[in-house]
């Protein structure tokens, strides 16, 4: 290897690790196509992108399956996962599981007949306003369309995603 | 008001309500003007972009100081926080504590000047590629130049932010 590509692997080796040293929130991205099919997978790549107006921001792997939909389709919805459906979490995961995915779980038709998780924390239902391709992703800018908040105990927390699994948030700080 | 804009009042209160609910970890984003002073503040809204070339993204409101800093030098710092340095997230969250921001902690000049914070759980310096701005925010694109990754103690956890305040990590998943 030439001195630049194994400055390369290094950098992209410390990236990954890197990484897992982050947590995040998991969210189930969905999608519906254009014969009525829905679509969805697991991210910790979503997060808020402006307040005015409302909106959020998705970053998606160009070879995930549900990506052509979301461009074709210029609509998606981001389900904030909480703990008490940590059950859908691997069927999201597992391009082998795919054909399950939506076999558990309460899901509605919200804009656009998008599926929503019924018992999501919330559930935001964005329009992709913008696109932007880079590297191996795209990331979608969508405008927020309705906000479902969750009927559930606000005490639910988030599940977290930490060093390659699964985290909880700690009941309380102790300082 | 008319009933648009009552909607849209609605629609702006459950976003906010919703984001609340997401939990995210703290990063310290940092940047060098051109005289050579350092500008910082807390953020939870940076995340991967795409592992092909390694890539970061970061929102910034457009009335944040360091905003024009980083739009004019074209660089800037990600610095993941680990509970142990939670003492320096009020003074970088706080806006009239801004001058005291670099007066706490080790911080050592990366590439291009950038501020590193010496005990962060990981420090992405960030060349940026792209950015775009949307509503209130502009969405920056960072090639990774380097990545700094912690010497300390692999148990030390991220600072999650949750409901508005500091949350932590459970120790362990109990199921």
């Amino acid at each position: 290897m030439a001195a630049q590509d194994l400055t390369m692997t290094s950098l992209t080796n410390d990236f990954r690790k890197s990484l897992r040293l982050c947590a995040a929130s998991v969210s189930l991205v969905t999608a519906r196509d254009e014969t009525g099919g829905w679509h969805g997978m697991a991210v910790t790549s979503s997060g808020s992108l402006s307040m005015e107006p409302p909106s959020m921001m998705v970053a998606i792997n160009r070879t995930a399956s549900i990506h052509p939909v979301i461009l074709r389709t210029g609509r998606f919805a981001l389900n904030l996962m909480g703990e008490d459906r940590r059950d859908l979490l691997e069927r999201f995961s597992r391009s082998d599981m795919r054909d399950q995915r939506f076999a558990s779980g309460e899901w509605s038709d919200a804009v656009g007949g998008v599926p929503a998780l019924r018992d999501a924390l919330s559930t935001h239902i964005c329009s992709v306003v913008e696109h932007h391709d880079f590297g191996s992703h795209t990331v979608f800018f969508g405008a927020v369309e309705d906000v479902i908040l969750s009927c559930a105990d606000s005490t639910t927390s988030p599940i977290l995603w930490l060093n390659g699994a699964r985290a909880s948030v700690a009941a309380s700080i102790t300082d």
